[in-house]
């Protein structure tokens, strides 16, 4: 079957349906190419997915976080639940994929077909993050998945915006990542629902955890809402690992109980609208006519012709018009 | 003179221009809190920008990037010109402003007249660096810095945004911050203009640089494109800062001559144009009728009811007939 074949876009959706680990890796594919056919392939799993827990692992560079996931997925499959990792890449923009490939990582569950792992890129694109991981997710999680693990790579508004695509967080420090300042600098506090302190056995882990709770308590949380809890684990020898899944699942209930979940996921589909809607717009800005209105209009801001809200509205008033 | 007050923007605009670090200082708060007036100020300040060089300062924390603009502004005071220095946080989205205050960031520069030096949040919303820096950057310009220095945590997305905001781009990196695999997964190798290995007096700088050199010179570049060097520094004694400079320098005249600057500064107004035009739509989606058609989109696509194209296509739909 060819990839680019629209007429088989029914028929990889619902191998998709019955975990067809193939047609998930298409449908993915179809997601970060940013194709045409995912209007069908999204309109095709609708009622299928929003069983998955959708668990979000982040935190600096070194931290451990493929280790942690690594070791998440054995705990989880221990349990017999099936589960999707997605290793979100924001910094590979360029080449539209993750510089290490599905192959390279976690080989420890390469055979396991009750796992399916996949990197992806995000295209740096703004709202290629809040565009694609939903939809990756959507694919997993119609897929069968019980569990789908969105682990994003580094410090700033990437990890912001898994904390909008996540139904429990999970962020992870570890020792030697830089004083407190940098932690807090790097806002990680305010969205986490799980704190991890990886590399537990590590001189300096007991100072980290401690500083974590320290700030944890300091930031003030209305009465009724989740407190979140510091867990320390060694990832890379399992432990701690099945007291932190404990936490993963208490958050779970007390989101489902609590309406946070159902909140979430709105708030999760309202950016996922938004950002569809919003690259429809800037292709449509980007490709009429060859050399866009919106390339003659930046010309004119950057000579210092025209400044840049004069610029939007032009571009604003074209759309109305069309 | 009252902050809200429109009537006395076309007076602040004045004396920004005139160099007048109080004015200065508000209109950068007016970018900050995207003010309404914002409109004003930019068409105050056509025609008054373009001749200062935006250098970008980045690279993953714990690098030494505040120690690194620190020596770069004494360099640069040294020859007499006149600094601009924004901190751009883009991991403080929640408080709208930087957990390190100007205050106590850069105290050696703290009296001096020629130097203006802000932080500033991105306020975490989709488009914010893209849409806040380059207006920061304007006022700055506009007030006469012949240097701003855009200074950003992070690695990830809002590192590939610095490098579209700058004329010339210096990533750093430092021993001791992880491997190679790690440098590369950060996505900063396409980004840089000048490579810095600053704390280049610790054990495995010389393996850095090494690495650093193999890497740059893998990534094929076309002919008579500019070669990114590699400068090690020390700047908490200003060691190599002067190298650097002249780096920067270089860079600066090959831009300027080869077109390269145009192209970047047109790129950049292209997408602070459409940054500001996406935020007005996400403005008019997000407050029409106090629960607006955006939530209820959201709504039904978070119950499985709806697909995401299809209540983007009735957001942009509701756009033509507005």
């Amino acid at each position: 079957m060819s990839r680019r074949d629209p007429a088989a876009v029914p028929d990889l959706v619902a191998r998709a349906r019955e975990g067809e680990a193939a047609a998930v890796a298409r449908l993915i594919t179809l997601v970060e190419e940013a194709s045409p056919a995912l209007r069908e392939v999204m309109s095709g799993l609708l009622g299928h997915s929003g069983g998955a827990h959708v668990l979000g692992v982040t935190g600096p560079p070194g931290v451990g976080k493929s280790t942690s996931t690594n070791a998440l997925v054995t705990a989880l499959r221990r349990t017999g639940r099936r589960v999707g990792v997605l290793a979100v890449d924001p910094s590979s923009p360029f080449s539209g994929g993750a510089l290490l490939g599905d192959r390279v990582r976690m080989s420890d569950h390469a055979l396991d077909p009750g796992v399916f792992i996949r990197s992806m890129g995000s295209r740096g694109q703004l709202g290629g993050l809040a565009w694609s991981t939903p939809q990756a997710v959507r694919v997993l999680d119609a897929s069968g998945c019980d569990v789908v693990l969105v682990e994003t790579v580094g410090v700033g508004q990437s990890e912001v915006e898994i904390a909008g695509l996540a139904d429990t967080t999970l962020v992870l420090t570890a020792p030697g990542m830089g004083d407190g300042i940098q932690a807090a600098k790097a806002g990680i506090l305010e969205i986490g629902d799980v704190y991890v302190v990886n590399k537990a056995d590590r001189e300096g882990a007991e100072r980290v955890r401690r500083e974590l709770r320290t700030v944890l308590t300091m930031a003030e949380r209305d009465e009724g809402t989740w407190r979140p809890p510091v867990v320390s684990t060694v990832a890379s020898r399992g432990e701690g690992v099945e007291e932190l899944l404990a936490e993963v699942e208490r958050h779970r209930a007390w989101a489902a109980g609590s309406g946070e979940l159902e909140r979430r996921r709105t708030a999760r589909a309202r950016r996922e609208v938004e950002a569809i809607a919003v690259t429809t717009l800037r292709e449509r800005w980007g490709d009429v006519h060859g050399r866009s209105e919106l390339d003659d209009l930046a010309t004119r801001v950057a000579a210092g012709e025209l400044d840049p809200y004069g610029a939007a509205d032009r571009l604003l008033d074209a759309l109305s018009d069309s």
